[in-house]
């Protein structure tokens, strides 16, 4: 155990759309130490999907009433239904010490590392702007001027890579995971202002011994 | 490979007598992209020891010289010998892509990173004093008032751990390795000013398509 104190850190993971990152945090959840954050959204629930558990489904004026509240990490309105993230469930397992991953597009991570500065950026890259064609192409689902617009908003979502605390290249899924938590575990290991409790024990172990 | 630039990196780790920190320096030397830097010292090579290997073995006059050059980039005397880190093997090795591990005293740690502020601080930590005085009590060498001496300097050692950007608790050495790695992972993966090379050969990429 690393952890001067066990309170969890929120690992924001984002990127351009067909880097993996989905897939990136799928592969971190094996970790039971690791969360996903569920999303609070306006839209009805589909066949399957569990209040709670995919989603917490809510109204547009219980939506609206949080976000008044600011208790939202970040939100977006997408074919007129919100989503977004409720900050109050994410503090609440950052509380029980586990470390709460939050998949979302560039715009919701820089909105949430403004509300929640304590949390770290992770921006998931292509390992060629090519390779990325090439895996939304593989998709089969979208013509050549809507893949052209994909990478053209790819470029506009990595310039703000530099408001960034890490980056990952998905070459190769196993490695981009392997980093991916290396980043989690070094972020455990910072020295930070919790440390001075640590040291704290060992002043009045010492104090333990002298005073035998 | 996640490194917008191949350049290594300089981790310098120290920590307090008896914490294990030579045998996590060790340990991380199973990758061949790691090194060990070697010390300069002006004592005479013991049987078996090679210069360039174990010490590059100078005379006073040219370690002192070394000093007024600023080549160093930390010494001290101990028992009328001078030890040292020559800066210029650091840095050779680091434009060759591999990362440099310094194990050094926590002075030594301090008055290097003043001279080189790239490099990275990591501090080892025991699991408590009590596992240090066990650990320092088992090698039988010392009297009760030379342990008691050590923990004392550990814990003045340990005030110094704020100017760290790391620690890691040695508990089980191979979760301490496993994390030091971690830590020189994630650093190879922190933003930095040379993300922007990765990023300008996606915009080139970009305008290929588009000139095409």
């Amino acid at each position: 155990m690393n952890t001067a104190s066990h309170k969890g850190k929120l690992f924001i993971i984002s990127g351009p759309s067909g880097t993996g990152k989905g897939t990136i945090c799928k592969g971190l959840l094996d970790n039971p130490n690791i969360r996903v954050s569920i999303s609070m959204t306006t839209r009805s629930p589909r066949v399957g999907e569990v209040h709670g558990k995919h989603y917490y489904f809510v109204t547009r004026d219980e939506f609206e009433k949080t976000i008044a509240e600011g208790g939202l990490l970040e939100y977006a309105e997408v074919f007129g239904n919100y989503y977004g993230t409720p900050k109050a469930a994410v503090v609440e397992k950052l509380d029980q010490g586990k470390d709460v991953i939050l998949e979302i597009d560039v715009q919701g991570a820089l909105d949430a590392k403004r509300i929640y500065p304590d949390s770290v950026l992770i921006f998931i890259l292509p390992p060629s702007l090519e390779e990325l064609r090439a895996r939304i192409e593989g998709r089969g689902t979208e013509t050549e001027e809507a893949i052209n617009l994909r990478l053209s908003k790819a470029l506009k979502e990595m310039s703000y890579i530099d408001e960034y605390d890490y980056y990952v290249v998905n070459d190769i899924i196993d490695d981009a995971i392997a980093r991916t938590e290396a980043i989690m575990m070094a972020e455990h290991a910072r020295v930070s202002e919790s440390i001075n409790d640590l040291i704290d024990k060992f002043r009045e172990e010492e104090q333990c011994y002298t005073h035998q």
